[in-house]
């Protein structure tokens, strides 16, 4: 039986690992810990792997580094916590070079400093293919821990900057048209606007499957049902004119595509005033009950919202 | 430059990567970390890639699960500590099966359990080969902490149950020659040994990339010298034959060889006696002062101890 014929990705999550051991464990950005009377401890680890999460024909090494970086304080960070220490495990190719090494490496430490993340341990090994794992811990406040799992009912679903813009960016270097990749190359998680919002926020997740899936991820875990309306989905001009090179629709890519790193967050309406962040936040649609199911708006209908990236769909 | 050409995988560690963060950082089988006032936390990561570290020609998937967790949980072991949460990330061929799964989680969760660690969190993912990384946490007494770096002039060198029987498993297999193959499909880490061990070690290190590579690192980081008396070495029957039927030196799997999961420490003679186990401890070698270099004795003569098993050399 294939992955697929199960339902993809999370279902092969739900079926093979338990819940329990932790206070929240699979099914959130990070598992939460016991730690101290005041505060979690939290852990995370997301794996990058040559091919699939970069390319090494447009990353540089340093970009590889940074990213690898970014994409796990992401998670600490839709926690509504801070990222403390880092154990990095890399697979190397067999003939990668010491120069190749050191410009990884100093994109690694370039994102750890910005973050305050200590890299403490790790392992080193080789195979066909670069791979990169980062495992990172951190700890929250007990009143800042932000789960996906606590949505209300009239909650409005918020939005930090802009979405779809790593996909724009993969899709132009794919075709080789020339645009603004950055966001793809060097993605940049929100950890210090994730402190502030974890402050007021009932929900937050982080975007690294794309918007469709992460507002469906928000509602399952919350028992909760949510709609999102499709012309409030925040895209940058860059974003639009991408996919207009492309003949693409960059809705599509803010629904779908995944890797932005902005923040997802569900508030009660009066909340949303007290959020005071350096970053536009849009309200894109808002929590409803269980029975409406997960839907989007778009030309006047409602349809299931579905979708977000699936690797194993 | 290649990374062979500034002294291969331990070298590239030591370039790339800073000291400091941790109480005790890279250098060791697991970052120590500050916890409470009795304990440290510890940190450590493992990745294992298909075609390096198994190959699913041989072994079942959850021979791979259980090895995933038991070489992480042998780090753990290595510090005198206690495994307590891990997290998974994987990597899959896009075609691989439900059932596959299913059975790399039996064996996971098996080890796991055996050793009482929660899997708490992970990140699955695809590529073109199956990738596993295992990052696990666990707790010590600060009197229990055992380290690569307090080897003190005197101490035997000492080891746990036999060495060799990782590589002479994976030679039979490469050879398609019959034999016993357990000790290399399916590891077994030393916790409770190493718990008792620790009580009573100067320093302590887990045999993951052979006895050469193991006694300098102790002597490395603990700045001594030392001796190993080849014959001394404790090499089952078992791997004596498999040395036999393929015409190689049994001698040569346990000092290069690998993966055999037992521990070494070094201990005052008079403190041998107070470690009591449920395992042949034998006794290799003897810590000497720092100017004497690592040595090993064979057949009367001395030589500098080289060697271990090294991804880049």
């Amino acid at each position: 039986m294939n992955i697929k014929d199960i339902g993809g990705e999370f279902a092969l999550i739900d079926r093979v690992t338990r819940r329990g051991g932790a206070i929240v464990g699979i099914g959130d950005d990070a598992a939460v810990l016991k730690y101290t009377d005041k505060r979690y401890q939290l852990l995370t680890t997301d794996m990058l792997c040559e091919g699939d999460h970069f390319n090494l024909q447009w990353s540089t090494p340093k970009q590889v580094g940074m990213k690898s970086m970014e994409v796990n304080v992401s998670d600490i960070a839709a926690m509504g916590g801070l990222p403390t220490y880092a154990a990095i495990s890399l697979s190397l190719r067999p003939d990668t070079s010491v120069e190749f090494m050191d410009a990884f490496y100093e994109g690694l430490y370039e994102s750890a400093d910005r973050h305050g993340v200590k890299i403490v341990g790790g392992d080193t090994t080789h195979a066909s293919i670069m791979v990169v794992n980062v495992a990172l811990m951190g700890v929250v406040e007990k009143e800042r821990l932000s789960l996906r799992s606590h949505a209300k009912r009239g909650d409005l679903i918020c939005v930090t900057g802009d979405l779809g813009k790593s996909m724009a960016g993969l899709e132009l270097l794919k075709a080789g048209v020339p645009g603004d990749t950055k966001a793809h190359l060097e993605p940049k998680c929100r950890l210090k606007e994730a402190r502030i919002i974890g402050k007021h926020c009932n929900a937050m997740i982080d975007v690294s499957d794309g918007l469709a899936s992460e507002v469906n991820h928000i509602c399952k875990e919350s028992g909760v049902g949510g709609i999102v309306f499709r012309k409030m989905i925040p895209l940058s001009k860059s974003t639009v004119e991408s996919a207009i090179k492309l003949c693409k629709d960059p809705y599509n890519y803010a629904l779908n595509g995944g890797e932005d790193y902005e923040l997802i967050f569900t508030i009660p309406e009066k909340d949303l005033k007290k959020v005071k962040v350096n970053c536009p936040i849009t309200v894109v649609g808002e929590i409803l009950a269980d029975k409406e199911g997960v839907k989007i708006e778009s030309g006047g209908s409602k349809t299931a919202l579905k979708g977000g990236y699936d690797h194993f769909a």
